[in-house]
Order: structure tokens, then sequence, then C-alpha cells
């Protein structure tokens, strides 16, 4: 069974994105993180058991950076947090999802990330993430 | 503080949707709802503390066949629920926020509802819910 680990939202920029949604949620970002592998910065809220995350592009080359241009700020992906990814990714190729990565990276929040393509699941970006041990 | 409630994700065919999200949760829908006056019918599962809600437009006049016109099937709005939703939709509009409606309506789930604009939150359409007392 799955567990809701987090919603990452697509702003334009990163500073008055977290002064809006501290102000929406009443509490502020815990963590700033860059993310150069995805070309992303990104800044996390928490709310209740699930975590918010805002990503800034950090070039015209990341996936965020496209998004906006064709859509606008806003909803990007929700995530799913699985005790195994490799085993979960391939459940889910069996179950007909179009998984983007042969085998998961390394994400934020020092996570192991995989994604469900949003045309095999209604416009829905999922990604699939599991905790790196220590 | 608030709390995620729920996430709101817009699809054409709501029997197609639960099945695929079946698969994806490993877990089936727990209620299906029509709500008239929002010219929707709704389903809802569990995922940990949050529900996830699929909405098919019951007709060409919902919000949501407006939705999926204009950007396709996906992420559609998020929800929080707080303890007193009239206080609260007043805190956000002295916050600056952009509130739809003056009073709160019934919405789906037994709940009293209002939104924030998301061009007021960055592209993201906020909901903020009340359950109603029995």
């Amino acid at each position: 069974m799955m567990k809701l680990e987090h919603l990452g939202i697509a702003v334009k920029n990163l500073t008055d994105a977290e002064r809006l949604f501290s102000d929406l949620l009443g509490t502020n970002p815990y963590k700033q993180e860059a993310v150069p592998s995805e070309n992303v910065v990104t800044s996390f809220f928490r709310v209740g058991e699930v975590k918010l995350e805002l990503l800034e592009s950090a070039n015209e080359d990341s996936a965020i950076a496209g998004f906006i241009d064709k859509r606008g700020e806003g909803l990007h992906h929700i995530a799913f947090e699985v005790p195994d990814i490799e085993a979960e990714t391939e459940r889910l190729k069996q179950m007909g999802f179009n998984v983007l990565y042969d085998k998961a990276k390394v994400g934020a929040d020092n996570k192991l990330v995989n994604f469900i393509h949003p045309k095999s699941a209604s416009g829905v970006l999922v990604e699939v993430c599991q905790e790196i041990a220590e």
C-alpha cells in the first residue's frame, strides 16, 4: 500500500512562492535544496504527514522550465513512498504503466525516485520514491 | 495549522480512471458520490491519511469539463481541512488571497468548501474544507 509522501508545485520564483505558501499554510519552509541533476532548486514545507515541495527551475533546460512554459505555474507531480522502489516499478510496468527510467535515480530529499509518465496515469505525473538508507 | 485532506484529479472517464488508480495504488475506491451542485461525479480512494478524489464532469457546464478542455486530464486541486472555514477564509482574504465565494458552499464528502483562485496561489487551485457536523 502506497503512502503519499509529497506534492510538487512548479513555481516561477521560489522566494515569492515561499512567502505565499507560508502565508497560506501558516508555517515556514523547513529546508531548501538544490538538485543539480534535475536543474531545480526546491523548498519544502510540512503539512501534517505530507510534504509540499516547491520547484523553481535553475536554468532553461529543466523539466520545470518546460512545464511552466507550456502550462504555467501549478501542481506538477504527486509522490508516493514505497518500501522497495525497484520491485514497485517492476509491478507498475507489469500493470501497463509507462515508467520513465529503467532504474531509479537519486532525487531531492535523500530519495531514490522514478516516475510514471502522465500519459499512462490520467494526465498525472506520478513519482514513486524510496528513502536512501543512511 | 492546515492538514492536507485530499487531492482532486480531473478525469475524462471515471470508470477507466478508477481502474487505473486501483492498479496504481493497490487499493479500490471506497465510495462514489454525485455532486449535482458542481455537475460532477466523484470517486474516493484512501492513501494513508489523505484521500484521492477523481472528478468526472456530469455535463458540459462543469468547471471540470472546462479544465479538461483547456489543460487535459490531471491534477486539479489540493484541499486542506480547517477547523473553522469562515474564520480561515477571512484570514486568507486578509492575507491577500482571492477567495472564490463570500460564504462556504456544501461540496462533496459532507464538507463545507471554499476555494482560493489559482491566480493568487502560484497556479494552484486550493480548496479549504470543513467537515459538516452531524
